[in-house]
């Protein structure tokens, strides 16, 4: 499934972590559940599963998916990495780089960014802090991602607890790298978060246990979606 | 596929690595490669693809399938991070660990292996000298391989070059454990060099340039089983 | 400092971490007040200060003096990593290895305390589970420390807590090696704890906070050496 | 020793990595003379020991001490890792981070370079190509260092095999950061070398072999220092 990063529609991206709730035939389950709301709604969504499942999330289910990380290495002698040819043989669309549960070097997110683009994967480098915002924006991957590893997992979203963290950094990004899309996360768990983030110029969402690991999926993405599509009618 | 890790049968393992000959469908078309001469010899063979590749080639093909790699850790917020369970659920019937390509921290090879036996996975640790390959089977892996790091795809056999390191491991590891299987690789690329490791005590093996980077890889494969047989033979 | 690590003398080695209280000069003051308590006493005592103080206690105060870690490699371009010889050249008498808060890879356990017995270094490799000090024993260090992570900076000390910990390793560790100098550690704050681990076969302790941190580290120490000699009176 | 990072004099620093050649009193005697040849030419040098040798050599040589590499903590139970606070108590004037043979994680850096601006410690942060040098410029950090890895050691200096990196480096930084002071190495070795990356836009190097390995590191030194005021002579 392809995707026009540069597009201005929101983005609701799903991180299913090693959540046993996402893993094996329930990670097709959860993205086939999501991708019926994206299609329902309208609003682009996709998920990142396990590499284990990235192929067969990708081959059942109409819906964006992205490998949660890639190494920094062309094919080769590379026992238990993960080389961006498997994840792009596999159909994937994009690679996370960088999670703050997978931090890596810069040089490696620069290498990183740099194969996947010749593979023609799309990337979304996190980062934690205005500054680092900032900096892997400079490495030109398609998109970023804004998530304070404090917030993550604690349902107390970014856009409340740390409004400042988001309009800093979409200031600070769009002083250097005009067109990268900026995502933002952590602690999401309502479609309020997301209008309110959506305000403060966040331009899609990288979530995952607000979705994953809540007691309605279904209810909580549509929420989501929603408040996407209730922005996007405002900012009309 | 099942295996019985106490059955002396020699087991050919062959590690497919981040290897652009056997990624995506070739990781499958090998697989398959392989998996016919195992059936036509009688040979226990099997395969360690990708991450991205196990559960294709364990939907699709009947051969033993190894990750070649699992992080040390229960389900959970774990991005870009490969669960035993993903693994698990994905086919694989064990996993390498601590290949020289990949090495890993002692506690986190124990945890490893633990959480693998809980999951019903095998495992294969892999050591590079003397001293650490009788180390590692004190953590109590299914079983090991001694592959001496300079050797690796070299094309010259640690059965030729390093006899010794196979003869003095395999008593190092005979006397802190009477049970864990015993594999070599490292520059294998003949049958005579898997009939040298056999009598040398090996009881299977770590291959990967050897045949994945072999011109035909089903003449090799085929040339390691029947070396296989052949010392069976001469065994019995 | 030399010290005959083959004599059965109990070894007290306070582990100075990165903590304030024993950083700078305070690691000079400390290390001599340690070392005056051992002098009192009788009991062999030694100290494991960050790598920038290793020279000036060594060069100041009359104790065994252990780097933290060395990293596993010959003089060399090798930015920001410690060298043996680098610690060898402070004064060092040897080294820790694998502590819970620097684990390294099994490979580089051997690389380390095979290159420190080149340099007439001493070593203590940690490790945490009864299978993994056994295993580390394998490699032949000098000493092996027993520390279940989870009791760490504690208080409440292994000897106590999981007494079966120290007896199953140092009954692991004496199938596969004789003579290495068995250490314990975590959570130990009182002379009796000290002296509950020797009735269970531990040789020595690796200590931090139960002494850094105490309000009065010269009674701690005081209050453990005395220990260490009641058991050595007993045990005649 | 304190240095004005702001001024615009170029500085020459010296990585002492772990070469013998510069490891425990040698380290002293070469920091000895190069500071000789700093205070002769009036040239700003620097010398980065090893962590063992950086509180000797600060203790016994006027001229800037940085550590190679300090780890992003608090002082607290982190053993074998190289708190700042140690670096600066052993009387640094700062640090390196992120060399090509030492790299981190980009928050790491960030975090690192706090801490040691809340220490008083300068900072210089490496990257090897164009877009991370630009990049870790928005962590703040006191000087970058462009050293493109696959010239480090070679002789081959940067200046004269890969003018575009500096150049296209200067240009990026300053577009982003308009006072960090910008550092070039790897291969330099003349003082040509130097005085063609002056003119490219470089204030300053960090050079390791060109001066440790040479044969006689007074000349080099001083071959580089000349250049370096020739250099501030034809641009008055």
């Amino acid at each position: 499934m392809t995707y026009n990063v540069l597009s201005h529609d929101p983005l609701i991206l799903v991180n299913f972590k090693t959540y046993s709730e996402a893993t094996g035939k329930k990670a097709v389950d959860l993205a086939r559940k999501i991708a019926e709301v994206g299609n329902k709604t309208g609003v682009k969504v996709g998920v990142a599963p396990q590499f284990c499942d990235v192929m067969q999330v990708a081959a059942q289910v109409d819906v964006l998916v992205f490998a949660q990380h890639v190494d920094p290495l062309a094919p080769g002698a590379f026992t238990g990495h993960v080389s961006a040819e498997s994840v792009k043989a596999a159909g994937a669309t994009g690679t996370l780089l960088n999670h703050s549960e997978r931090t890596i070097r810069m040089g490696d997110i620069l290498k990183s960014v740099q194969r996947a683009r010749e593979l023609g994967l799309l990337t979304v480098v996190c980062a934690g802090q205005v500054e680092s915002t900032a900096a892997v924006s400079l490495l030109m991957p398609d998109m970023v991602a804004i998530e304070p590893p404090e917030l993550i997992g604690t349902g107390r979203a970014v856009s409340k607890e740390k409004p400042d963290v988001i309009t800093d950094s979409v200031r600070k990004i769009r002083e250097v790298n005009p067109t990268v899309k900026i995502l933002c996360g952590a602690g999401i768990t309502t479609g309020d978060d997301i209008y309110t983030a959506l305000k403060l110029g966040a331009e899609g969402f990288l979530i995952a246990s607000g979705v994953v690991k809540a007691p309605d999926p279904v209810r909580v993405i549509s929420d989501f979606c929603e408040a996407a599509n209730r922005f996007s009618e405002m900012s009309k």
